[in-house]
């Protein structure tokens, strides 16, 4: 057997993220660094990246560049990037995927865009209703964060869509996190069992049953101030809520940077102290923020999608980089349509 | 005329607060003190209230305590706090507006329970389909906060009760606080036009169409980072988002304080930091917290009621308040039941 065998190869979108290919570009090399199992196909356009991508010795023989037109930039809309289509590196980025070339694409470009054309060049997982994004979420749990989905790919979901979203959100901490036993809840307004809309009580019953087949733990209801917490792992709730919920959370870490800034400007004392806490006061600005936290996952389609935040920086990257190395290395993508192919096959479902 | 007819009534409900009764009646002071043609009818249970009141020689005059055999306790479901019913100091304290002796009513109890009994003992107003509860929203602007409504008064909306919902928060954005021309938005996930559901595609056409006749400015879509900015002054959701948006806003701002914990005890030049600039960091914690803008008001019954927060000391009290007097003094009750007359004889409504 030859050595490629045993590689992981993931297609990269360099285009598109605020501090531009060279820092996507740190990013890889970070996460080579760490593996040098990695092989990337690398996705640019224009002169910048090809002439830095030479200089590089330590990836030598680990990529293969391939060139596009154009990018998506963060401005267009999902139907202006779907028209620009196949001149695009994030096109050429899915293709790497739908082909089998690349187990999984990785891009820090637009969200929107991205989600679109993933569902155009991969198609949904047969069995799934509604593709859902995964997002990590500062929290009080051991590994700083939990998993809520659908953090915004559909704006509804019924019962069914919601045991989906929880199955994949199941296989995702998994996968990609090492936790064996994912302590699953359902976001609602209360935690009583009468609360909330009919369709969440139908989800609640239906995980509830499925979660001594696939290995999790049902929690019942959560509320908003239990996303950030220790008690859950995974957060299922509809496209709609996840976003307003997420853009909350980041909007209220905003809030907290500028309140920051003004209460450590607001006294000589503050100053002085804002300047002996100074690395311990990054440090905390960071971790509230929920986008800091990198790498939202698309889940439910023919293949596996890893969004980076769009402000990523190379550490944000190459963390990106690894959970999709990870994510392929625990056969993610063929676990998850096992676990759908079995529930769709359940008679109670 | 004798001096009573100048006099704001305001029936409070001392008990059922986290602080217990002895908080409520120092914020009832302190409001007595800042503006002494308030007059209290004060429901209590038990004897330490009556015995404290008994030495407020500053009240004498002032007030009128009623006796109930018991209290709505913060555990007590909306069902339970209905069978409690006619013996409790939270029903006392609605009857007193439902019988229009006092015109406001102020509680620091189990919102649930206040909710349900708020509905049986004043009714909706007439036109009025779903009434909604408005939370005050920490903020960058001016006044420190926006108004956000419905926070979870009822779990659905559809397009006629949101442009309620837009009417009510502009009544008491001018009558609350004064905002001569609020600006009004609906929260989305995304700020195009086209997106979302139809029932808010819906509200949104109306919402503009009746912005130039009740004097307020239509903003469009916002989403959820926008809610603590100063682009806006009254945020529109139906109550099952609202209620996430809050808690996830209260869980994020917990997470921070527990972060901040953190951050502040894990070196020894962070621990000098942080005694340096003690007071600037608790009035921060404070300012981040959304709970802690006190008052919470629900609309579009027959009677306004403020529902302060169960931890609220007496400052957040009396900022209750001053809030139900001013609502009361503006005659917040009578136009915004003209506004509502108004709209269900527009046409196009």
């Amino acid at each position: 057997m030859s050595e490629k065998i045993y590689r992981t190869i993931i297609s990269i979108d360099c285009m598109g993220g605020d501090l531009g290919e060279q820092e996507v570009l740190k990013g890889i090399i970070e996460a080579y660094k760490k593996n040098n199992s990695l092989f990337f196909i690398i996705h640019g356009s224009g002169t910048k990246l090809p002439k830095l991508l030479i200089k590089q010795k330590i990836l030598l023989g680990a990529f293969k560049y391939i060139e596009a037109d154009s990018i998506v930039s963060m401005s267009d809309k999902p139907s202006q990037a779907l028209r620009k289509g196949r001149n695009t590196t994030m096109w050429n980025a899915l293709t790497c995927v739908s082909n089998g070339e690349a187990e999984v694409a990785i891009s820090c470009g637009n969200t929107g865009a991205l989600m679109a054309m993933s569902m155009m060049k991969l198609k949904k997982l047969n069995g799934i209703n509604r593709p859902a994004i995964a997002v990590l979420w500062p929290s009080t749990n051991i590994r700083g964060f939990n998993i809520l989905l659908d953090a915004g790919a559909d704006i509804k979901a019924d019962a069914q869509d919601l045991c989906q979203y929880a199955l994949m959100g199941v296989s995702y901490a998994k996968s990609g996190f090492n936790i064996a036993n994912p302590r699953v809840g359902i976001l609602n307004i209360g935690t009583e069992v009468h609360k909330g809309s009919s369709e969440l009580l139908k989800a609640a019953d239906i995980i509830d049953n499925l979660s001594s087949i696939f290995g999790f733990k049902f929690i019942g209801y959560v509320e908003g101030d239990d996303i950030p917490s220790s008690k859950i792992d995974v957060i299922v709730t509809d496209g709609f809520t996840g976003n307003i919920a997420l853009k909350t959370g980041e909007g209220t870490a905003k809030l907290v940077r500028t309140l920051f800034k003004e209460t450590f400007n607001n006294s000589l004392m503050a100053k002085i102290a804002s300047l002996i806490a100074f690395k311990n006061l990054k440090n905390l600005r960071k971790r509230i923020d929920p986008r800091r936290v990198n790498g939202g996952v698309f889940l439910g389609l023919n293949g596996t999608i890893v969004k980076s935040h769009g402000a990523a920086d190379a550490i944000g990257i190459s963390a990106a980089i690894t959970l999709a190395s990870k994510l392929s290395k625990n056969n993610f993508q063929k676990n998850l349509e096992n676990k759908i192919f079995q529930i769709n096959n359940l008679k109670k479902f």
